[in-house]
Order: structure tokens, then sequence, then C-alpha cells
């Protein structure tokens, strides 16, 4: 098995951090993405989408998207378990994942891209260029700033995001709140639950990857 | 148990569907969006974030995301599998998802959200108000008809969108297509893969729903 991976990016770090909570050691590929290195034929071979990270199975099977990463390692390594064990736990974890996605991720991404100097004319991953839109920088920036509160509200007095246990939602979530320092934005001393939370989960060893 | 549907949207017809496809019957209310419903005080102790659906539990748990409610539903009703059923098949179905909700449906919806006159002040779906922003309008319609190449490609000569077995990922690229409908982008004559695959997919009995 091979994980290819970009040591200074949010979106590999989402299946970095899952392969370490589940005690995996898996070899790995550094990409460099400052360097444009997965625009390069040799990193197009493995992902025409030319996006990190990239699992590739022992039979040459590559997995090419988080979701998909994440989807085979918790079927085949189920314990512990990071989507949720029980329905409605499943159902929790899948909950917070599409926020922290949509209203976070995705914001800061829309932030980001479409500000950054050196992201212009790549204000979207993947294979199709686009020009960036200054409106949609700053609604990023406004949406990053609204989810500090909702993401606030979502730990509430919870130990972790989806519950009682600890999943994929504590890893995409901190890697939200790291993400959107990208941004100059914090989450500030209002956010009581989500600074209590951030220092337990940051504590974890898999947080120092 | 109890579904909050809408007959009109897009996204509570992934849900409508899925449940069609387990062969379950739940007792279903429907929330008239159209009539923008689902900001009305009613609705609002129902979900918070005034979307559906939702999918209310014997219990009274609510789950008031679509990926909640399918993966309740899926670890609830295993059988038919729509998620995938083996660890391969879970990632291509979430690998598939994944881009089919990214550059499909989102796409589609900043193609609508930032240009109808009925969306003004209202760009993006939750509790928040946003302008339009008429380039990222311009950018969805790029992207939608980018997709349906896409769509076309993932395809390619299989029976369904992520393998040889119907799942989640085959009502999504269905609902899909047709959302984009409504930026009147349809799939040409070139996406032979796509419209060899809709034609099967549209005469099963879920896809009247």
């Amino acid at each position: 098995m091979k994980f290819y991976d970009c040591s200074t990016a949010p979106s590999p770090r989402r299946v970095r951090m899952f392969i370490a909570e589940k005690g995996l050691d898996i070899e790995t590929v550094e990409v460099d993405l400052r360097e444009k290195e997965q625009m390069g034929d040799a990193f197009r071979q493995v992902n025409p989408n030319l996006t990190v990270p990239v699992l590739e199975l022992d039979d040459g099977t590559r997995l090419l998207t988080t979701d998909a990463c994440r989807a085979w390692l918790e079927a085949t390594y189920p314990n512990p378990p990071l989507m949720g064990a029980s329905p409605v736990e499943k159902a929790e974890v899948a909950d917070c994942l599409y926020h922290i996605s949509v209203d976070g991720f995705l914001a800061v991404a829309e932030g980001l891209r479409n500000s950054a100097k050196g992201m212009i004319g790549r204000a979207l991953p993947g294979p199709h260029n686009f020009e960036q839109i200054p409106d949609l920088a700053e609604r990023g920036r406004q949406r990053v700033t609204l989810f500090m509160d909702t993401l606030d509200a979502m730990i509430g007095a919870k130990p972790f995001v989806a519950g009682d246990f600890y999943s994929a939602a504590d890893i995409d979530a901190l890697i939200f709140v790291e993400f959107a320092k990208w941004l100059k934005i914090e989450p500030g001393e209002q956010h009581a639950n989500l600074n209590r939370w951030r220092a337990d989960v940051s504590a974890r060893p898999s947080a120092q990857l």
C-alpha cells in the first residue's frame, strides 16, 4: 500500500490523521504542491484530477479522494471506528462531516483560492482552470467567521464534535480550524466549547502529524 | 419514523429515492419550499438549518442532512447495500458521491442560486443570507457543462456509475442531470455512456418518485 501525501496541505492531512488514529503504518510518498508537483507528468499518471490524497492499494487500485480513502480504511480496519459505531453515531458523524466540509472547509478554500496571488487562474483544484472571483473570497471569509460560531455550538458540552466518541469529525474540525489561520481567522474567547475541545484533541499524537 | 420531504426539490429526492430503493415505506411530511415554508416558525423548530430532508426517528432523534439520513438508513437496513458492499465498492461509491456533490450538485446550485430572481439575497441555503454573485453563476454553468463530460467518462462502459452495482451514486447522478435542466443544460449526443445509463436508471420505480 502507498499513500500520496503533502505535508503542508490540509486535505491529505485528513487522511494522514485518520491513518494514525487507526494505528496503521503505510508507506508515504510526498508530493510537493508548493512546487506544483501535482501538475507534472509523473503525478498526472497517478491521479488525473491532480489532487492528493491518493491511496494506492496492493493490487494497484487507486483511491483518489479523501472520502474514498477513508471509506476503504474504515471498512478494512473497522477498529477503532472513526465514522461512528451505531447507526445513530454514523449519522451524527456524517452530519458533522457534511457541515465541516461544505460550510467550513470549502469556505476557507473559497476565501484563499480567490484571493491568493499564487492561485491566480487556479481558483478551484482539479484539472480545469478558473479565474478568481474577489466577491467569493470575501464571502468565503464571512462564512468561515460564521462557521466558528456554528462549530462552537455543534461541540456544545460534548467531549468531541459528534458526541462522546472521537471520530473523523474531530479530525476535520481541527484541520478546518488550523486551515482558517491561513485567512488569519481564529476562534475567539467567546468560543469556549471550541477552545476547550481544541486543546484536548490537539494533544493527541495524530494531531502532531 | 417521519420523513420531511419536498416533492419539487432535488436534495430531499436524494433520500426519497434511497428509501424507495431500500424498499421502505416511511410516513412523509411535505414542506413547501416554493412557499418558503422552511423559513416559518413551525419548520424552524424541526430544523434550525431550514433545510430538507429531515428524518425523524421513533425516539425523536432528528437527522438533518442527506448524508446523515443515508448513513443511518444504510446502517439500519443494510440490504440492498446502496453505499457499496466490499471495502473497494464503498470507496468507489464515496469517490463518485464526492465528485457528484462538489463538482456537479454544488455547481448547479451555484449557477441557479446566484442568478434566479427568487433567490436574491438567498444565494446559499441555510440560516444565513448571502447576496448573489453573478460571476459565480457563470462559473457554476461552466462547471455543470464540464461535469457532463466527467460523468460520461466516470460511467464509461460500466452499467452503473460506481461499477456493476446500483448505488447512491446512481441516485445522485440522475438527480444532478435532472437538476441541471433548471439551467437548461443537458447531456449531448456525445455523452453516449451517460445517455445509455440515464435511460436504464430512469426506468426504475424509484426514479418515478
